[in-house]
C-alpha cells in the first residue's frame, strides 16, 4: 500500500446493533426477512464507498428470537442479491467450519466471487452454538481446540480448491472447439485428519483470484488461525491499548507462520449512535433503551456470562464467573474486563453491553465519531472498522452523509472506488494459484 | 385445477442442450460462467410466461470439460441472480442428498423461497457420479439403493424443517416488543438412519409455504422416490406410449403412498431445434452436428453406455451391454431401446443420441413444434415440458416468439400469469404446516 487508507465495512446485524433497534420510528421490524432491506443498506453503504457489507450467521434458531432479529436468510443468498444490485462493494458472508464441507462452500463462495466480479470475503466461523451441533447431528459442541483444529485443515482445503484452476484454463475457443485446458485444472489430492478432497473445484478463479479470508475468534486458538489464515479480521477492542496489543500480537504470529503480517486489515467493531448535538445522540440512546424489550438486555448479560440470568444481584458488582471453555470467550473477556475497571454493578453492565453486540459503542456527533475513528486508525489501533449502525438503514444513512465526508476531508478515506474488488479496496495482492506455471506435484496442494 | 394447462419449464444446460451449442454462431462461449446469462435467458422465458427456469447440477469436475460447458456456479447462487431480475419466474434448483445436509439445504432454499416471494423448486437428486464422491470424502459411489434411502430421509427431514415455522409464528409487533412467538416454532426432533436433526429451521415460510419437490430419476428407486416425495417430475420419454406409461405407473405408486396422484406434474424432457422451414431446421441441426467437437458424441454414448469408447465399432449394431447398476439408468434405457427398435448402428446411434441429452429432440417449424406440444398434452402423455432450446438464447427466444402464441391460440397456455408463486404456475395446492393449529406432538415430525 502506498498510502495508508482508512477502511470501513458494514455489519448488518439485521435491523442495526441496537437490541431494540427493530422497534425504533421507521424501522420495518420484519427486515431480517425481507432481502430488499439488505439490498438498501447495501447501496447505501456504497454510496458511502465502503469496502464491504458483512452478514454474521448462526445456523440455528438460538438467539432469544422472542425479543429481536436475527440472521434467518442464509447470508450468500443476501449476498447475491446485493451482487445483483451494487457495483463495487465488497461482500463477506460468514459460513461455519463445523457445519459445512468444504467442497459445497468453497464452491458457493467461488461461484458468489465469480458474479459478482471479485467482490466476495469468507467469515471463517467454527460456531459456538450448542443448538447448532443438534441441527447437524451432535448432541454437543465439539471441543473449542478441536474445532479450530478442524476450521484449519477447512480453510486450506478451501483456498486449495480455489486455486485449483490456473487463470488460463478456460480456453473456450470457437473455432478451434477446445473447451478447457485440463492440463491446468488441478487435482488437489487432500488427504487430512477431517477431510478426503480429491479435486478440483468446478469453478474458475475470479478477477481477485479467490475470496478473502476473514476471520473473526478473540480467543487463543481463534488468534493462530486468524494469524495463519486471514486477511482481514473483525476483533473486539474496548481501548486503543487493547486494539494496539491484539494488532501486534497478531501480526507477530503471522511472521511465525512464514507471513509478513503487516497487509492483514485489522477491523475492530464499532457501535455508533449519532446525534447533530451530543445531547440528541444520548436522547437517541436513551429512547432505543427505553424500547429494549423485557429482560433482554439480563438475559444477554447472562448469556454472555454463560450464567442464570435468576443469579445475578443487579444492584452489586459482578461476582466471580468461571471463563467458558467452549466458545464466545471474546465476549466474556470484555465485558468482565470492563466490569472489573470500571466496578460497574449488573445493572450497570447491563445497560452498557445488553443493548449491544459486546463492541464498542460510540454515541456523539458526527465530529466526535469522526475524531474517534481517526485518532485510532492514525495511532495504529485499527486499519478501518467493522461498523455498526444503531438502527439501519437510518444509522448508516447518517453516518454516510455526515461523518463519510469529514473522513475524506481529512484525508484518510477513499472519495471513490479505485477498483472494483474486494481485494482492491482491502489493499491486499491478487494471490496466484498454487498450481500456476507449475510443473506441479500433487503434494502442493496440502502445503 | 378448473382447467387443465400446459406447464413450461426451460432447462438451460448453459449454452443450450446440443454439445456444440457454445460453438454456435452468436453464442458466447463463456457463458456458462456468466450469470447474466443465465438472467438474460430467464427474462426470455418470462417473457414468454413459461412456469419455470432449471438448473441441473452436479459437484465434481467431470463431465468431458474439454469439449463443452457444464454447470459451473453453483445453482442458488444463480438463481438468486434470476430472483432479482424476474417477478414470476419459478427457480428449480438441482442439490444433491449425497452431498449436502439436510438443514443447510432447507435454508438455504427456504432463504431463496422467501426472496423470491415463493418462487422456488428443489430438484432432488442423489448424484451417480464417482468423482463427486471423491470431492466427499469417499472413494466410491453409495449402492444406488442406499442413495435413494437416504435421499427419501433427508426430503422427509428437509419438508419438516420448512414446516417448522406456522405461519403466523411472527409476530414482530413494535408497540408490545413481541417479536416471534416461540410456542408457534418446532423442534423437529428428527432421528433417523441417516441424520439426526433437532431444529427448528431459523427462516419462516415463504408465501407458497415451501418450495415445491422435483424429482428426476427415472429408476425403479427414483420412481419409487418420486411417487412419494415429488410435486413435479422431469422425466424422459421417446414415445407417447413410454410417456403415458410412466406417468399412469407414478400415479398409482403415488396412491400407494396415500397421495392422490393427479397432482403431480410431470414434464418430459423436450429438445427443440427450430427453423422457419422444416428444411431451415434440419439445416440447423446439420451446422450444429458440424461443429460437434472432435469425438464427444462418441465418448457421450460410450460414458452413458459405460463401456471404453474403443471397444465400439462405429458400423455395427450396438453390443449387449450391462446395464449399470449405479446410477444413470434412465438414459441407459432410453438409449438402448432406441439402438435395438430402430436397428441402428452405433455411428447412427452417436448422430442421434451424441449431440443430445440423451432426452427427444423435435426438429421443425413453430406449428410442427407446436402440434407436438399439443398432441402429448391432450393425450395425457405430459402436463407439459422440462424444455431444451438447442442453443440459448436464441433457441429460447425462436420458441418464446413463435411457438408460444401458436399454444395460446390454441388454449393451452396461459396469456399471462395468474399468480406469483411456482405452486400457483404448477396448480399445487401451499401445504399447510404440519405443525399448523396443532397441539402438536414432536413425533408429527418424523410421520
Amino acid at each position: 500500500m502506498s498510502r495508508r487508507e482508512l477502511h470501513l465495512n458494514v455489519n448488518t446485524l439485521n435491523s442495526g446493533f441496537y437490541g431494540s433497534a427493530w422497534r425504533a420510528p421507521g424501522a420495518d421490524p420484519a427486515a431480517f426477512i425481507d432481502v430488499r432491506h439488505y439490498v438498501r443498506v447495501a447501496q447505501v453503504a456504497e454510496r458511502g464507498t465502503f469496502d464491504a457489507i458483512f452478514l454474521a450467521d448462526v445456523p440455528s434458531f438460538a438467539d432469544r428470537p422472542e425479543h429481536r432479529p436475527f440472521q434467518a436468510l442464509e447470508p450468500t443468498i443476501v449476498l447475491a442479491h446485493v451482487a445483483a444490485a451494487t457495483e463495487h462493494l465488497g461482500l463477506i458472508g460468514t459460513a461455519s467450519t463445523s457445519y459445512n464441507h468444504p467442497y459445497n462452500l468453497a464452491r458457493r463462495f467461488a461461484s458468489l466471487d465469480l458474479a459478482s466480479g471479485g467482490r466476495v470475503g469468507w467469515n471463517i466461523v467454527t460456531t459456538a452454538d450448542p443448538a447448532a451441533s443438534r441441527n447437524f447431528g451432535a448432541d454437543a459442541l465439539e471441543a473449542h481446540a478441536t474445532r479450530y483444529e478442524r476450521a484449519a485443515e477447512f480453510a486450506q482445503v478451501v483456498t486449495a480448491l480455489w486455486d485449483s484452476w490456473e487463470d488460463d484454463a478456460l480456453v473456450a475457443d470457437k473455432a478451434s472447439g477446445r473447451f478447457i485446458d485440463t492440463a491446468k485444472v488441478h487435482a488437489i489430492h487432500h488427504s487430512g485428519r477431517y477431510f478426503r478432497v480429491e479435486g478440483p473445484l468446478n469453478v474458475p478463479r475470479s478477477s481477485q483470484g479467490r475470496p478473502v479470508l476473514v476471520q473473526a475468534g478473540g480467543s487463543a486458538d481463534g488468534q493462530a488461525l486468524a494469524a495463519r489464515t486471514a486477511e482481514a479480521i473483525f476483533s473486539v477492542a474496548h481501548s486503543k491499548a487493547d486494539a494496539l496489543a491484539f494488532a501486534q500480537a497478531i501480526r507477530s504470529q503471522a511472521r511465525a507462520f512464514g507471513r509478513s503480517g503487516d497487509d492483514i486489515v485489522i477491523l475492530p467493531g464499532l457501535g455508533t449512535i449519532i446525534g447533530s448535538t451530543e445531547a440528541e445522540a444520548r436522547r437517541r440512546e436513551e429512547e432505543l433503551w427505553e424500547l429494549m424489550p423485557g429482560d433482554y438486555g439480563l438475559r444477554r448479560v447472562a448469556g454472555i456470562l454463560r450464567v442464570d440470568p435468576a443469579s445475578l444481584d443487579l444492584d452489586s458488582p459482578l461476582p466471580d464467573v468461571p471463563r467458558p471453555s467452549d466458545g464466545m470467550q471474546t465476549f466474556f473477556d470484555a465485558l468482565v474486563s470492563a466490569a472489573r475497571r470500571d466496578k460497574l454493578t449488573v445493572r450497570q453492565l447491563i445497560r452498557q453491553f445488553g443493548g449491544s453486540t459486546g463492541h464498542r459503542v460510540v454515541v456523539g456527533t458526527p465530529e466526535q465519531i469522526a475524531d474517534d475513528i481517526e485518532d485510532w486508525f492514525r495511532t495504529g489501533a485499527a486499519d478501518g472498522f467493522n461498523l455498526m449502525p444503531d438502527v439501519l438503514p437510518d444509522g448508516l444513512e447518517v453516518f454516510v452523509d455526515h461523518v463519510v465526508p469529514l473522513l475524506r476531508r481529512r484525508g484518510i478515506f477513499r472519495t471513490h472506488y479505485q477498483g472494483r474488488t474486494l481485494r482492491g479496496h482491502f489493499g491486499l495482492e491478487v494471490p496466484q494459484s498454487r498450481f500456476a506455471a507449475s510443473t506441479c506435484t500433487p503434494a502442493a496442494a496440502n502445503a
